[in-house]
């Protein structure tokens, strides 16, 4: 718990620490340094604190999936029925309704924190002029400020290929797909990564016919197979179609207001409207990254190092700018972790197991490695699975079709991973992070009681159901 | 892991294990010793398994608590706003109709599990003749079986003072109130427990207009003071009036079918139905417990030393038939280590903390020591709070008045407790065990990265806000 004084420059800079951005990453960045006393900014484009998390991403979409679950009916659908809904007639506003009310509250908390930190916000477009140097343009105006450290964390944003023409009405990208007026009927949804796969199934839950193209033979690469066989399998049930292995020759609109989405393999999805998620491009033009010399990579990505250092010794970079997993949860401990870098703090990364989450409908999150990482390391690991159907709390809550797995090491028992996919499956994780971080093994899972009835017992299970295997 | 081979009698015994009651301690207790081979039967005098907890007592409750939360649109109050109701008119029979559903499926699950095991089940009246002899009495006749050791988890019933005059119509149990036919405009609950605080704030939130009696000064007097505080006032802002250090002097039916409930002070509660929940009685009636000798307390409840041993060495008892803490969670715990020890199996009781969760609105959950208990052992603690409002996954589900708190250890850093009150808190406590369990300090929950947006991240904002408090 030992914090070492800062490392501070003898030069007279302006600030001790200029950060660039104000989402997660940029936030933590700032409070860091006040923590430890040090002189701070945050440079802000938009008039608003939050970055893309909460303006335009994590929290308009998740504030939006809450909405889609209760007034589609989805978590009672196994009790009254697929067919019941809480509104029968589901509009667009009555879904993002109360994202605006979140969206304050979550700038409120934000502000606040700021403030109670002493941390000064200037708002304008940030350039660098040299490597202490930056200058901020605003409708004010332009100013110049010098500082010892930066940190980069401007973000990112939807990367629009040139043969598809976006026009915020039919053809969307990730950042204006809320604006949309009404409900589509049908739905094509380009991209099965993470953005794609929680609005296809989002609006699947909503009866929208959604089709999602991916070039890739499945949706989110990154995840443990039989996690996301089991996530088709439910986006198939609830009317999805997938079109992987597929790339996009084209999207227009045509004269009647459908969109018709061209494939390479001369198919043709016509539908009411398209959303195109093709990646995401990091935010870092006009940033003056070229006139300091500082490295990219494709899409503007900042390169870092494993300290979040860029090829600029004082200049660091964090969250969505450099690129994967840009989650707002991991964007934030980069964030930290550059400024205690910077200033020569110990803290270093720590070997805590990162969790990701998708808030997919079922959401998937997981934490440690899957099965295929493990198959290819040569790590003899053995498996233990619940399914929330067997029991009490996934009857109360209907969900039929979740379910938790363990991987555990076969001699050592220790547990190496966890994977859920299911309602509450990104709260869940954490008690297998915390028994992976603290090195507990299959025994503790075994051995401890849980509150009944809780989904917290599928780890029990789950363990079971693994032990069981090894006398096999 | 290692498990030694159990060590058997040289009699010919039946069997080698009698289990009476067929709830959480008996299956458990039956399945443990089945995974080690050995001959074991339940004996259950109900006509199908699961024991209080599936039939009458935990399931029906949370699962009527599901249907209370959802109908009601309590979790949807702060925005949509207080009013707002799925349906406008609620009967009991919308808040029942998904019981016995969810209870069905239940049993399905255990017997499916016994049958598993190969565990029999005798259906009958069990009743001893002597310390290895056991008479079972159905309405297919009598039989007489011998074993060589027996759980005793008969469970426990509502206890019904001779001053209350139940007539499972305006004047019920916990066992017979979700018979009721109608939701009454007013009911006064007897009795501030667990069962009778859970179901007051359940009919609270459904807009009925209740009265808590209890003689004690607070709800739920194990709990966490400040969580109770937080409690009585959430209940007083949904119209609940609390009458703490209140004796009932009688409680009767009018002619008008109006419930009077006259209290020693001389008060006078006049409501449509009232709930009596005066605690319970272990249900040793009958079984012959005085003819072999076997110590009782007062209510039934049976003598065991920390090995759940009775006074009689080849007898065991678990569950709620021994009193407190009386839930499935730990009464499951117990009725495996009773086989273990009756076995000579090493597994010991884990030193792992047991968590508690109390199913009311809003929910209650905690491990580990309350603020009183320290204080009182003189263990120099500090807190940290974080509250669900502060952050974002608390404004996605509504819920603004939850909290989190953590106490830890001034010097060692160490988690003693962890103390919850609010939407989904008997899942989130499980990290603060497994914490605690696996002797993680307040490092790993101030460094540990959380899903965003997670309810889970309150670990984290109470982390920082105790470490801030060391340096104070």
């Amino acid at each position: 718990m030992k914090r070492r004084t800062p490392t501070r420059s003898n030069h007279n800079y302006d600030y001790d620490l200029l950060v660039i951005g104000c989402g997660p990453a940029g936030q933590r960045a700032a409070v860091q340094a006040a923590k430890i006393r040090l002189k701070v900014a945050i440079i802000d484009s938009r008039e608003v604190v939050g970055g893309v998390c909460v303006n335009t991403g994590t929290i308009p979409s998740k504030s939006f999936k809450e909405a889609v679950l209760f007034l589609s009916g989805y978590r009672q659908r196994s009790v009254y029925g697929a067919g019941y809904r809480v509104k029968s007639e589901i509009k667009m506003s009555d879904l993002t309704f109360r994202c605006n009310r979140i969206m304050q509250a979550e700038i409120d908390v934000i502000r606040n924190q700021l403030a109670r930190n002493h941390i000064e916000i200037l708002y304008g477009h940030a350039q660098f002029l040299d490597e202490n140097t930056i200058e901020i343009q605003s409708s004010q105006g332009s100013v110049v400020k010098t500082a010892d450290k930066f940190v980069i964390a401007a973000g990112a944003a939807p990367y629009r290929p040139p043969n598809v023409d976006f026009n915020g009405k039919t053809i969307f990208d990730s950042d204006d797909i809320l604006t949309m007026k009404e409900l589509p009927r049908e739905m094509t949804v380009v991209g099965g990564g993470v953005i794609g796969t929680e609005y296809a199934s989002m609006f699947a839950a909503l009866g929208v016919h959604v089709t999602i193209v991916d070039a890739r033979k499945r949706l989110l690469g990154f995840v443990d197979e039989e996690i996301i066989e089991c996530l088709q399998y439910q986006m198939r049930s609830m009317g999805v179609t997938l079109r992987l292995g597929e790339e996009v020759r084209s999207c227009q609109e045509r004269e009647d207001g459908q969109v018709v989405t061209l494939l390479k393999s001369g198919k043709i999805i016509v539908s009411d409207c398209v959303l195109y998620c093709a990646g995401r491009r990091s935010a870092t033009n006009n940033l003056g990254v070229e006139r300091i010399g500082l490295a990219t990579e494709e899409r503007g990505k900042i390169l870092v190092n494993e300290n979040y250092q860029t090829s600029i010794e004082n200049i660091y970079a964090a969250g969505d700018v450099i690129g994967f997993p840009a989650l707002a949860s991991t964007s934030g401990a980069q964030g930290r972790l550059a400024t205690c870098h910077a200033f020569g703090l110990e803290d270093k990364i720590t070997e805590f197991p990162l969790p990701y989450g998708i808030y997919s409908i079922p959401e998937i999150s997981y934490v440690g490695q899957n099965e295929e990482q493990l198959t290819q390391e040569e790590i003899p690991y053995e498996t233990g699975i619940a399914r929330y159907r067997e029991i009490a709390r996934g009857h109360i809550l209907g969900d039929e079709n979740g379910m938790l797995k363990v991987l555990f090491h076969r001699k050592t028992n220790q547990v190496l991973g966890v994977h859920i996919i299911g309602e509450y499956a990104t709260e869940l994780v954490h008690i297998g992070q915390s028994v992976i971080a603290l090195k507990g093994g299959l025994n503790y899972l075994m051995d401890a009681v849980f509150n009944y009835p809780t989904l917290a017992e599928c780890y029990k299970v789950a363990a079971l159901d693994g032990y069981n295997k090894l006398r096999a």
